[in-house]
Parts: structure tokens; C-alpha cells; sequence
């Protein structure tokens, strides 16, 4: 296919895209706020000459995109950019949203000392049955929900974690300090997506059923021990992993 | 709260965890395979001496975690592992899956010369309006569709790269040897999690509304002069994104 045949051939078939690129890049740049409302489908349809559906499935392709929400009765309405949250070898929720000027802050939701499942014993170098911390927390951004996570470290190595925890506004990189651990890494992260059960749905504000981003992490000492486990689940609507190898 | 109190809260609060942690364990074991059909749950009830509820809640959660399905009439199933997918410096597909033992393949679905949206040609370090290829791919592993990208390259720079393309059997790596690029480097990858519109369920023989992870890549040369976009969703209960900043 020649390029002068390829692009008639989407001429043809693909005038949406078009529009859905067109739209994109207004609100990349601006013309279109969060919140704003785009023109209704007839008056884009009439501008770009084309038939309403077309432009309902620019629409459509946006909203998949999460670019906007397409609502009856409140048209068409751009989404809020979804906060970065860079994976790299260092991990700390609160210094992510700083670097975007957000304000974040964390919740604890339960902290419970568990006898810990031979897996997560062997991933944290504990004999298996060891005790462990099972430490929930909620994370939100300028008070919106982002993720919440289960955190599992050593009993024997951080005593009293849930009051350190607590005190600390559920940071883990400032309960962490309560140990003299000043710094420490991020080994391994594994993401996946899948739908929110009924309890992540209220705990992050998002419909039941809703997509939701699932981590879950290795935190470790510089040396790279293994010191702290955490799966997460964040609202993917909301949040976006960020991968740049060479950037650090 | 101490630990003896934690772990009395635990035992009457949350039994289903338990249950639900020694089931997670014995299919790590492979006690259970993949396919195979858990007891149900009024012997597991017996068994450890809970309501049956507790054992549903227990099979819940582990389908909440993608690792069994339940059905009616079938039971709860031990479902597939996913397919880890590393995201470093290098990624590629078909060596992605190579190292954990699946044959990947891959088909070109459509290809066309379009006008570059401007956002799209800036990532390039292309002027505004540049012609671009824009490509659809589908992946599988051992003949499961695991993901669909759109790729974006420069006309100008990859002539007749739909051909080159499909002739590479849909391979990024082959086709670009193509062009004399022998290597090519991960820029960043971007990550969030979204519901699969109708077309991508069918392309990925997923359901409707089922989870997807939605990736937006930059590729580069060597020298970090990026050469190639790709847009890509891949099926959330199949594939796992595996980040580990230290392994290379």
C-alpha cells in the first residue's frame, strides 16, 4: 500500500479518528479544561461535515482513553489528567505527588500482627510462620483517593509498627526512619489490571466494577535485603505508572 | 496493640483470610494446577471448621487476585498464571516471552500513512503534520491474545514499513532490523488500568468490560533519539508487567 492509498483509505474509514485526534490535542493543549464540556456531537458533526455518529465515536474513543466522560444529559466532559506516579529505583507515594505538585496524604486503615504465609516469609529472608505486620493504608491526592495498599514487614524486626505507622500519617518512608532506615529501594514491582472488588470500590471512591491497577511491590535496605512487602490497588482512572529506565 | 491481641483479633475477624492464604499457598505449591477445580466449599467449611460463607469469602478474594474463577455449575477453578511481561531498558515481546518459556507470534491487523497528530510528532522530534505509519498489531503467547498495540514511526525515515512489517511476521524487533536499527532501547513506558472497549474484547477474546492494562511506550535508538510509538492494552488476567530497576 502506498502512503497516498493508505490515507485515502483512512479518508475513508476513519474520519472519527481524525476528530478524536483533533479533540485530544485541543485539550493536550489546553482549549478544553477539566470539567469543561465538549461542543455537543451535532455542532461537531456540522463543523467537521461529517454524520453525529461519527463524532460519537470520536467521543467514545476519548472516553476509552479516559480523556472524557460521556454522561446523558451532561454531555461530554474531560477527565482529569491522571497523576504520575514514577516506578523507579526509588518509590516513596508522598515524594511522587510532590514532584506534580499534589499534595498527598495516607490514612491507616488496619494494622494486625498475622502469622505470616511461607511465601511472603521467603520473599521478606523470615523462616516460614514468622510474624508479621499486615498494615492497611489509604492514599489520596489533594484528598482524592489513589490506591490503597497492605503492607507486610518483619514483627520481630519492627516492634510496635502499627503505633510508628500510625504516628507517622501511614508514610512509610517516615515510619521506616523510626527504624534508622533512612533510605532504602525499590526491587520489584509487578502491575496487573483487574476489576475493583465491592470494598476497594468504597475505600477509593470509584464505581463497583470499575478498573483498578494492581501492584505489588518488594521494598528493600540499600543492600538490597528484602525488608518490606505492599500490594496495592489503584484507581486506574486516576493514577498512571510512569517506567524511565535511563531518567534516573 | 500487641501481637497476641492483633493475632486474637485476626482469628475472629478475619478466618477467610486465613483460608484464603493456605489455598493461595497450596497453588503455589501446584497441589493445585492450573484447570483444576478447588474443593467446594462446604468440604472446605468441614475441613477447617467455619460457615461456608467464610470459605466463599475466601474464594473471593483469591478471584478478586486473578488466581482462581469462579463459575456456577463448575466451581472455582485455578485459573492461569499471568504472563510476565519485564519492563526495563530493552523490551521486547517475543524475547519477553522466550525467557519464560511461551511461544510468542504476532499478526499485523491494519496499516495506513496518516497525517501525525502534533503531540505524537513532538515525541518523535518530528515537525508538526509529519506523515506517520500508524500500525495495529495483536500478540499472542502460545496462541492467546495477550495484547494489541498501535505503533506510530515516520513515513519519511521507515519507507514501506507496512510491508516490512508484515513480512517480519508482525515482529517490531525484526522489522526494524529492516532499516539497519540491530538495537533499540525502552524510553518510558506509561501504565494505568481501564474497562476493554468492544473491539479490544474481541481482539483479545476477553469479556466486555473486563480489565485491561492500557501501555503508552516511547522506543529509541541506542543514543536515545526516539524512533517508535506504541499505544498498547494488553488483557489484565493474562499479562503481569514486571518492573526491577536492579536486574539489569
Amino acid at each position: 500500500m502506498t502512503g497516498r492509498e493508505a490515507a485515502e483509505a483512512e479518508d475513508r474509514g476513519t474520519a472519527w479518528r481524525r476528530i478524536a485526534d483533533e479533540l485530544e490535542s485541543a485539550i493536550g493543549r489546553g482549549d478544553y479544561a477539566v470539567g469543561d464540556t465538549l461542543p455537543a456531537s451535532i455542532a461537531l458533526a456540522e463543523r467537521y461535515g461529517v454524520h453525529r455518529h461519527t463524532v460519537r465515536q470520536a467521543f467514545r474513543h476519548l472516553a476509552e482513553q479516559g480523556l472524557v466522560t460521556v454522561s446523558r444529559g451532561r454531555g461530554t466532559q474531560v477527565s482529569a489528567r491522571r497523576v504520575p506516579y514514577p516506578i523507579g529505583r526509588r518509590v516513596s507515594m508522598r515524594a511522587n505527588f510532590r514532584k506534580v505538585g499534589i499534595t498527598g496524604s495516607s490514612a491507616m486503615l488496619s494494622a494486625a500482627a498475622v502469622t505470616g504465609d511461607a511465601e511472603i516469609c521467603a520473599m521478606l529472608g523470615l523462616k516460614a510462620g514468622a510474624r508479621l505486620w499486615r498494615v492497611e493504608g489509604l492514599s489520596l491526592a489533594d484528598g482524592t483517593p489513589m490506591g490503597t495498599g497492605t503492607h507486610w514487614l518483619s514483627v520481630e524486626r519492627f516492634a510496635d509498627f502499627d503505633r510508628a505507622f500510625h504516628e507517622a500519617g501511614a508514610s512509610m518512608t517516615a515510619a521506616l526512619k523510626v527504624y534508622g532506615i533512612e533510605d532504602y529501594v525499590r526491587l520489584s514491582t509487578r502491575l496487573t489490571a483487574r476489576l475493583a472488588s465491592e470494598r476497594e470500590a468504597m475505600l477509593l471512591k470509584i464505581e463497583p466494577g470499575a478498573a483498578v491497577m494492581v501492584s505489588s511491590a518488594i521494598d528493600a535496605l540499600p543492600d538490597l535485603t528484602p525488608i518490606h512487602l505492599v500490594d496495592s490497588v489503584f484507581a486506574g482512572e486516576r493514577v498512571e505508572m510512569v517506567v524511565e529506565p535511563f531518567a534516573e
